[in-house]
């Protein structure tokens, strides 16, 4: 078995380690980090991209606590058609206008051309909602509330990247229908919650809760709100998830009408919801470094990963059994551990490896650690290493989860802090904006002073827009003007580039 | 509230009730409860169906099963997209000849054409398969063990139907490589093995384990073995599940080797597997009735619907709160059970709503029950009703579950027994073939013999084929001749018309 000194030559015969600098190339250093520490692979048509077995369970550990949540709401999994007709996608004008330029067409099969040309879902209320109609007769049969787990087709042109921006990508999409309105914004609300809890208590990612303006809702809804989260390192505002309230827009169109208790007919209130497996390319973004990965605890399928440090003439079967006992002993307590006993991979090139998948704690065990009945914990998040002794592995275990957990969110809540600027004036904005800030500034909320905005600020690195408008609201003095109008401020906004 | 006398009307009025018989029209009867037992909407799109609530929930308890089982066998979930290039997709020739007329495929996206069609997956291994040779490299690097959920899409002409064939479906799909065969072998079986406890101990159906001939194996693969299962009223045989040994075909079209410990370049062998929606189907043609579904203690979301009768006069109060009482024990005892507090039903209509949708128990709660501190139960298997003391209640119930289950299961395989003919010759056969029989034959397992018995057999019915070759055969005494050539029989084959 190779020793330390031969770790940087494994490291090159193995292709570990990253050759892009987080702070220097972003982008390579993305696309690298997440085929490297085996969340993605790159497939032969572009914008597509193989979700691996380490991608796929963050997605599963994030969709059994939501899928969990939304059942105590008593909502309900169903599963409609990939495929929609032309005629009833293009029943709502605002709505097919926002997707049609991304919709991929089915017009043959086998050697047959269709009928009609098929399209595939970029999103279902089209699908959906004829059916509510059907569904939907009396006050009854409310609220209708379902969700669905599913791929989403959309034929983007601009930029393709992993997780954040691709032309099939996983989601669930909630769409639910209510008597009142005030029931649907109840809903809008309760939903957004449990995106924030994905983003701040799964993935230790900060986000800012809001309402989008009326150039960036959802098209067709009434209106939007979102958990944005940003990335420091490009100076870019995420959309984190969407939780819209539809209003009757919808229900318009497709005739969604119920007769209430009196007997009379009513329009319903409609919302829909979706978080995708972007959430998973946030993380990456937001956690990752030059080493590679790395993951918060709680979505971690690897929380531990137990490495035998075997030297010669040492005790090997002691160190094995006592890395096999650790392993044991942690996932009895609920922790995911797993130890890694392949041969012919060095302790260094095991350290690599599982550092740049990203996993939070390793425990090492050596000759010394097995003598004084205790192992070697070493910390992902910020390389610190301490001894703990096998009799309080479990309990010390936990907490050190816990504590890169909460440490994770900490960081990245404070780099997320240093980047928000308050501005007041144009020239602060557009300052701010060089210095790739997330920029918070009063605004009149008018839909021709957003395009002006958009106007004014285009160039290479794209322009900037309305990220939303913050539920928690400083103080807007009486008087204060909108940064880009000079008309009375309506509202704090936060603004910036995006993704 | 309408008293029983007034269930006849209101029946009708909510149109409860079927209007075909199993017995007499089994294809109207099949679609009319799959839509009114709400597990089924049909599309606007020809051979697409929405998958409601009920659907939904009885798949993810199989999914959480089997889901669990493969992970214990160290088989990792990935996600592979939905399209696939025509050049990969045409590596495998046999293979592709065996899905290419029913592919979809993507010509246009927004209002531009692509440059090259894209097609839909109809299954992955073509889409896999290039970055299994990718990913493998050398023997440490195996078994590599993969498994999807997803949908798939197989444009078919031939006579959709609501979960047995539709051009889109939901499946799980295994890919996996070993080293050797014997462990390809192994894996087969206990795949199989699996599948076969989904049919016969989830939803209570028997099934045959078999290995299927050489022209109904998977296109492209070495053997296919599967579990089949037989629908009495039509006389059709239904492939329940398929587990293939690959071999080393699509190995060597996709170029997967590795070197062995010893240095020496070797070709991996593959197994690929799944099973579908379909399932659900089969479920609902073998346990439905003409009062509509019938579904499985284990499979069911709702195993015990509770249903207040309350009368004038009596108390109302007291009879709602023992409904309560009792979903409140049971679920704490882990039974799935809820009560049907809805006003403006009648007791009646609700028995007929809770029977159309297949809950296995129901308990009625009346005045007189409340009195005796009793419950009444009806099971929806075969309508015996009995007078439970609310003080056993829940072991009574955990073990009348048990019971409707057991009980299903064998009237299932009473009645497909029923239909297992042994013959011997040709004219035993077609008059077997006749009758609806599922048949048992002494074959050469030639495949010109069973193009053979194709051709002879074909008709409007459609022609017979092997449903396979079972693993328990029966003694094959010596000198016996194939039911079809008169040459020397090589093993027992179940034949007969198949969905």
């Amino acid at each position: 078995m190779a020793g330390g000194g031969k770790k940087k030559e494994v490291k090159k015969e193995t292709g570990l380690g990253l050759s892009f600098k987080k702070e220097d190339n972003f982008g390579e250093w993305y696309s690298e980090v997440v085929v490297n520490g085996e969340m993605i692979d790159y497939y032969d048509i572009s914008g597509c991209y193989i979700l691996r077995p380490w991608t796929m369970s963050i997605w599963e550990i994030m969709q059994t606590f939501f899928d969990a949540e939304i059942k105590k709401m008593r909502i309900k999994n169903c599963y409609f058609p990939l495929f929609v007709s032309s005629s009833v996608l293009e029943k709502e004008k605002d709505h097919v206008e926002g997707f049609a330029p991304e919709v991929a067409w089915v017009t043959k099969s086998g050697k047959s051309d269709l009928e009609i040309p098929i399209a595939i879902r970029p999103t279902s209320e089209t699908v959906m909602y004829p059916y509510f109609s059907k569904w939907i007769r009396g006050h009854r049969d409310l609220p209708l509330k379902l969700n669905q787990w599913c791929n989403v087709v959309r034929w983007e042109f601009s930029n393709p990247t992993p997780f954040i921006r691709s032309r099939e990508f996983l989601w669930q999409e909630g769409h639910t229908a209510f008597a009142s309105k005030a029931e649907a914004d109840e809903e809008v609300l309760q939903i957004l919650e449990l995106y924030r809890c994905i983003y701040e208590e799964f993935l230790a990612i900060p986000v800012i809760k809001g309402k989008k303006s009326e150039m960036e809702k959802f098209a067709g809804g009434l209106y939007t709100t979102s958990v944005e989260a940003f990335i420091p390192n490009t100076g870019r505002g995420i959309q984190g998830a969407t939780s819209h309230c539809l209003g009757q827009n919808f229900a318009k169109m497709f005739e969604i009408n119920f007769e209430n208790e009196k007997g009379e007919k009513g329009m319903v209130w409609q919302n829909s919801w979706a978080y995708s497996t972007r959430t998973i390319g946030v993380m990456v973004m937001v956690h990752g470094d030059d080493k590679g990965l790395v993951l918060p605890p709680k979505v971690a399928s690897v929380q531990v990963i137990v490495v035998p440090v075997p030297y010669k003439d040492a005790d090997t079967q002691g160190i094995f059994d006592a890395c096999a006992d650790s392993v044991d002993a942690l996932s009895k307590a609920g922790i995911r551990a797993e130890a890694d006993f392949r041969e012919n991979y060095s302790p260094g090139w095991k350290y690599s490896h599982w550092e740049m998948k990203g996993v939070p704690l390793r425990i090492e065990i050596g000759p010394k650690d097995l003598e004084k009945n205790q192992v070697r914990v070493a910390r992902r998040d910020n390389g610190a290493k301490v001894d703990i002794s096998r009799a309080n592995l479990v309990e010390q275990l936990k907490n050190m989860l816990d504590n890169v957990q909460q440490s994770l969110f900490n960081t990245a809540k404070q780099k997320r802090d240093a980047c928000i600027q308050v501005v007041k004036t144009w020239d602060e904005f557009r300052e701010a904006l060089s210095q790739k800030k997330m920029i918070l500034a009063p605004w009149c909320d008018e839909e021709d002073v957003e395009k002006d905005v958009k106007e004014r600020t285009k160039g290479e690195m794209g322009a900037a827009k309305s990220l939303c408008s913050p539920f928690d609201q400083p103080e807007l003095p009486e008087g204060t003007k909108c940064f880009a109008s000079g008309k009375p401020a309506k509202r704090w906004t936060y603004w910036g580039r995006s993704y």
